[in-house]
């Protein structure tokens, strides 16, 4: 099979990973090269001298001889440099958050559609070996019903000049939350605060869903300590899953709750089962480079990805309500 | 000077704490204990074979031979209890929350003032050297203006008969907040949910403070993993107390960010400065000692408590409020 | 069936603790307790106002309404003790490092056989449940052929004013590495240093085993941390015993080697396996307690304890040809 | 200036790092790599198109125009082929241990000495920040005097064909002791074990030095948890190295023993102190570029490394006295 030809807009600070892993892909080749600062494009000559650059991504979103994009630029900008690949018959691969609202969102998933276009956006931590153990344990019911779903991403910075900490950190809570627990979020509390520039910078999101299943994503550029740390609550088991952890990632623990009598309001009897915890071994690979294959397979087999256009629209209708919820301090906002 | 006359009113979980404490200092003389249950009152009598025991809280209440009562009892008991104890010039310490309502507090605090009698809430941790330590840090602004206010307080169990998760855990983080924050909040809004029997068993609360300073707690009966972990950062410094240290319980971070310009919106450069950790020794003496020994001082004394019936008061208020604000899944609750 | 009637020799720093687990098993009565420090009878009255006492350990050991003796004193008086109570047809429970020399234990265990007496030693940590599962793996063959026991006990202080390191802290090592191993040792090499007083305050124990199997023994007084941290490497599975942790204690890894071939130099192919970990759940009852339980056991029903004089005996042999390696810097010391 | 011209023998694991920070270097230019694996010749050139490679080491040992050689190859390949390239004029920077006997290793020094060309050992710790910052603690006397020196490197394979675990790990630790201690030790005593292959696969290293200053060192292939951890203590403080902590590698404790008396076998009375610990910062910067950059500086400024080839033969005699101690199951060896 002739390999996908695949264009890249986009060389900061994440465009370098997705670049080295096409590359990387046997079933891709990297055609060319597109960003605004002439400097980037250098240190992308350096490493890749053979790879044509440009600092028009016109240029890339346009060309003949390119079968898809990955768009790893500013949020603000997605939208624009999506569709216009989606105009000129281009697979688009971009990152999260989708686009900076929900009604852009629709506009870029209806035009893929009318082109038979594929979609995927960078949702990376779905593909990571933690998250597909924890999904696989939440599918094969062995964490029991679910109870809550507790995540705090903090650290010292990097502040971003045009979103806030919402934007910039949520999106990979959220979109792991929608993956495993895969309901349809009913409202979302968000509070925070703003202390340095425009945006918020530390912020604590909720997130209801159907059946008394709780989400609550903690996340803070001003941390003096980084924690990547989500707690998953079953009626059977929980879990606990530790980013920072070199090996043991995830820790089931054999742990719950039975409620064994509930006749009047001092009859309540929770008991408390606590047996063995398991740290199950997690695949190791690259997310990213498992990730970027699965687009050119999508692109191929015209499949439709798990984080297709609706996934990054999910994600950016919650930010838009933590948003909503924020400036109004922890206002109900309810999706509909 | 003559030891002050102590009766102790309940002996459950937290009872014998309190009066193997009050035993051991030498400014107190332990006179009658009460408890509905004769098996408490038979393990109490097993360990202190001279003491007075009784069924009925009234006799401690009323006797004229007591000073001061200790009410270890469930919070909504506190109210009837306290009340008997003042009308019979008894100064009181009570177990926390302070009441069940904001209004028997206050009616307790003004019943106290005409009697020119002590309240004192039971804030434990007030006294423990972490926090002694972190009030020492912040008032001597070692850690610059606060930012924020961020603790976790989590494990499995124990649920509570008659009150929810709120009630029982935060009340510690509301008090050690207040103490170290020292300003007034203005608002409150709280999310959660309900698993097991009719009272919150997972929360989070938010409370807004004056000058852009935010508070964040997490309470949750149904966390895998222990977790007593409170992040403060400031404008200077940053610290970090984690409880379950045995050796290194508050460390702090010279770590902070400045502003180096922010003349647009792409203009917002915001420096990081990462330098030494540094874990103060902290006193390990019994919290409880302290606190009781303090106790007896401000009824000799005349003084008034730093954790006297206003501060009982003020986390009460807090709690009535993310109360309200739970029941409406996370609406903004103004504190007055 | 009539309780054991105990006496007890010693309420120093571990006295108390065996006392108070003596009163609280039903099968035990204590009669007597001695101690040369009329303080510690003091201090012993005020808990257990109802407990004879005395100066002199004579009138204990040679009570004639007195079972059996539990002796909690520096290791230099427990042979004259243990002797006089054997004479005087007392079981005897007694302290580790069971006696200050092998011939001295040789002697003990002589007697106790001619009169027929239990002498238990007090290695407590084999009733705790870590030992207990670790024992279970390895008998049980999860673990697989063993290769390595490496342990770890250090921490500041406190230092003995009559013993080294090695015999302060190494019999606990000693006593756990005899049991779980279960075989017996060829030599031992002893390396140290002595920085404060007379005896060495830091040591490092080799012990060698029949089929390549190694044992090795950290201690020092003279550490910022404390370390409580055994690994034991088996040729299916290797397991990680960090006694600090609350909760996961014992940690198993299915991680190992196999030897792919090994024709040459240079055609030695290890590969390695990792699999899964699993910290399963130990038992968390007091150890002493369930010791002293078995010691009545033995006592009552004739039984020989595992923890017997043969097994103080093996502990002391290994600590004399540590104290012969240590003092020629090193030299391998043979055990019979 | 113009650059140190530099030619790299060997581009196996370490290789690509030595490479590509000599790349980074402007006061260098790499003008060929030799090794004899085409493959690992192809992968260079992926990376470096324009570098010229060859399979025949002695092409870049004589090279006219290479000023210096770096020889990362396994440690039995050392000896000859630094040989031919200080016999042909250049200087070296070799992998760590520098060889394999303390006889080739005074050769190769005195070698160098008669042709006034530098000898350097890749030992690389050195010059990290933790090692900095060790040395400047104890050079500055803030730990006091020196008590010990424990030291613990141990983790699952990789196995080495030609050398053991000794051979392997130990010259990390051996190479930081003698930086830090900066004292001729006196006598070293290894044991240890053979469980795969022919080779020590487990190995505990104990170094005599002066003034009963001890060093242990705990090297392991078969460990199942990654250990790189160093304890330091000092009369005044002490200290923690942990290698495997992303943020506070050193913490230094406010920890120290005191002898208050000492008259007799009882009288004996060590007082601890306890108070903070600080984790000071440490340079972040890689630790080879570093050590790289300071080689190039000693070959133009005519300057002798700190790690030169009399620190590299002072690691290889305690290798060999190791090897001896460890036939011999722990016989002392004493250094000359």
């Amino acid at each position: 099979m002739s390999p996908v030809r695949v264009g890249v807009v986009g060389y900061g600070y994440w465009g370098p990973n997705v670049t080295r892993n096409l590359y990387a892909l046997e079933a891709c080749e990297v055609v060319m090269l597109a960003d605004r600062n002439p400097a980037a494009l250098q240190k992308a000559r350096r490493t890749y001298p053979s790879l044509a650059v440009t600092t028009d991504p016109a240029e890339v979103l346009t060309a003949p001889d390119i079968d898809a994009v990955a768009i790893v630029t500013p949020v603000w900008t997605h939208y624009e440099l999506a569709r216009t690949a989606l105009e000129h018959g281009k697979h688009v691969f971009v990152e999260k958050p989708f686009t900076s609202s929900s009604s852009q969102a629709e506009e870029l998933i209806e035009l893929a559609a009318r082109k038979n276009l594929r979609i995927m956006v960078d949702h990376t931590f779905l593909f990571t070996g933690a998250v597909k153990k924890i999904r696989e344990l939440i599918d094969t019911g062995a964490l029991g019903p679910l109870l809550y779903f507790d995540s705090s991403r903090i650290n010292l910075g990097l502040f971003q000049h045009d979103v806030s900490v919402v934007w910039d950190l949520a999106p990979h809570d959220l979109a792991i939350m929608d993956h495993v627990i895969g309901e349809k979020p009913q409202a979302v509390v968000a509070t925070g605060g703003t202390h340095f520039g425009k945006h918020a910078d530390i912020a604590f999101l909720t997130v209801y869903f159907p059946g008394n299943v709780l989400a609550h994503i903690n996340v803070n550029w001003m941390s003096p300590v980084k924690v990547r740390t989500t707690l998953i609550g079953g009626r059977e088991k929980m879990l606990v899953w530790n980013d920072l952890e070199v090996d043991e990632k995830v820790k089931v623990y054999d742990k719950g709750m039975t409620v064994t009598s509930a006749e009047g309001v001092y009859d309540l009897l929770v008991s408390y089962r606590s047996g063995d915890v398991w740290a199950p071994r997690v695949e190791q690979t690259e997310a990213l480079k498992v990730e970027l294959g699965y687009f050119l397979d999508c692109v191929t087999g015209g499949l439709t990805p798990l984080n297709d256009g609706a996934a990054g629209l999910r994600v950016v209708r919650m930010l838009e309500a933590a948003d909503l919820s924020l400036d109004a301090r922890g206002k109900v906002v309810p999706l509909s």
